[in-house]
């Protein structure tokens, strides 16, 4: 099994507090310090046993370390990396959990000094929770964690950061970075884009004046959920996954068009066929 | 609190047999009839103790009832109205549970025999199951029931009506018809057919010619829960209130919109504040 003796976390919340907690469990780490600028929340970090020490200076915390773990907003990853790279051990391996892989890969693997090695990675979880109070070592249990090498990534590297997500129970398919931004800007980016929307237009519509709102049940509090996400961490990645959340709320407003037609035109069969069809595809990954 | 003799289901799936069962519960009722197609469907209400007995004949199944719920797809209860009319006896009131009203309202009010009284009711709950062996008494505890009388309503018979859904655990707020389907239209109809679309658009997008629903999440899975709800009730919703449901999905497709263009103009501050609007509201619901 994979082994680190000194793991850096920087960014101690729902993410890198979850893989913290597994690691530690499974004895897949020494030590472990957590790197924040918020010191309570890195307080409550030792507190709970998901840090073995902290510091508010990137600088310091990554010395000696073996593993980073970088797990803040997409845009900061490279400001890290670089921040950082001065400072970090031969055969040290830097890792992320960035939502959006071309941009955060291009940026950082430049910056890495020789004998280091920088592997993009992309676990597949959350919850609508964050911060290290919310973190937990199951987090990562039968997801899928996707790993993005280039034709520049160290084979023994991208091994270990591999094992490392399998030790936290997740599956880890390789992906190409852009090939990766364009599966999460399907099946994760274009969604939160239109429950975004969808609430912002239920709220502005005040044609009577009311509260529409508080008259939604459950089915649109679970459907509108993930519009709950925060902002910065969804700015981010709107910035840096342009392209293909462009061409995603492109193709998907086909589709709602299509439907806006089968419904002005009441074609009975029509609608049928495409609730139905939508039925059994979702039916299928229940 | 309000009693009836007998009660005539007629459709008696997750909403007409909840209703049944919350009502017999508090004593509400005193005889319980089901009426339908599906006669595996129907003995098993008798078997679950929803229903006291059962008929396919609905003339027969009213002979007697001073109440008569109606939980068919939409564009059948005019039928079903206009079908058992003749057979209704004095003094019957006759709602519906339908998600559209004003079409409803519209086409059974004439219906109706001199002395028998038409009432529309629209409660806002419901699950992903369906039939007699999803229901639960439960179900509408604590959730509203719109109740959407008109200038031809009878003051006594919405007051019996009202008082039905109040048995049932429920907030009875009234609602002229046409503000009910543009409310369930913002709420409800737009969520549906944005949910819809989005599962299909995911399905079609094979630009990889992988199957991408299988790399779909927990927040994609909670997104499109209510893309499994039923074709044929859909469809009826969306042939029957056409025109609120256009409007709707025009209103969000301009929001879609202008988050397109904050995304195409890498506008930082824009994106940050329309996510935080749509999180600030989602919030207040939850």
């Amino acid at each position: 099994m994979v082994y680190f003796k000194k793991m850096a976390v920087i960014g101690v919340g729902l993410i890198g507090g979850s893989l913290a907690r597994v690691l530690r469990e499974k004895k897949a780490v020494g030590e472990v310090v957590g790197i924040g600028r918020g010191e309570a929340n890195l307080k409550r970090g030792v507190e709970l046993g998901v840090l073995d020490s902290y510091t508010t200076d990137a600088k310091k915390g990554v010395e000696g370390a073996d593993l980073v773990f970088i797990a803040t907003p997409v845009c900061s990853i490279p400001q890290v990396v670089a921040e950082i790279a001065p400072h970090l051990s031969k055969g040290c391996i830097v890792t992320d959990g960035g939502s959006v892989k071309e941009y955060v890969v291009a940026a950082c693997e430049p910056l890495m000094p020789e004998g280091t090695w920088f592997v993009g990675g992309h676990p597949i979880a959350g919850t609508e929770h964050s911060g290290v109070e919310a973190s937990f070592s199951t987090l990562y249990q039968g997801r899928r964690c996707i790993v993005t090498p280039t034709g520049n990534t160290d084979p023994a590297a991208l091994e270990k950061v591999v094992e490392l997500w399998k030790v936290a129970g997740s599956n880890v398919p390789l992906m190409d970075p852009v090939q990766h931004d364009l599966v999460v800007a399907a099946i994760s980016h274009l969604p939160h884009m239109v429950a975004y929307s969808l609430v912002n237009a239920v709220d502005g519509y005040d044609r009577f004046g009311g509260d529409l709102l508080s008259f939604s049940a459950g089915g649109f509090r679970d459907f509108t959920r993930i519009a709950s996400s925060d902002p910065v961490m969804w700015r981010d990645i709107a910035l840096t996954n342009k392209e293909a959340i462009l061409e995603m709320m492109d193709f998907f407003s086909g589709y709602l068009e299509k439907l806006r037609g089968l419904v002005a035109a009441e074609d009975a069969e029509g609608l049928r066929t495409f609730f139905l069809n939508s039925k059994q595809k979702r039916d299928a990954i229940l």
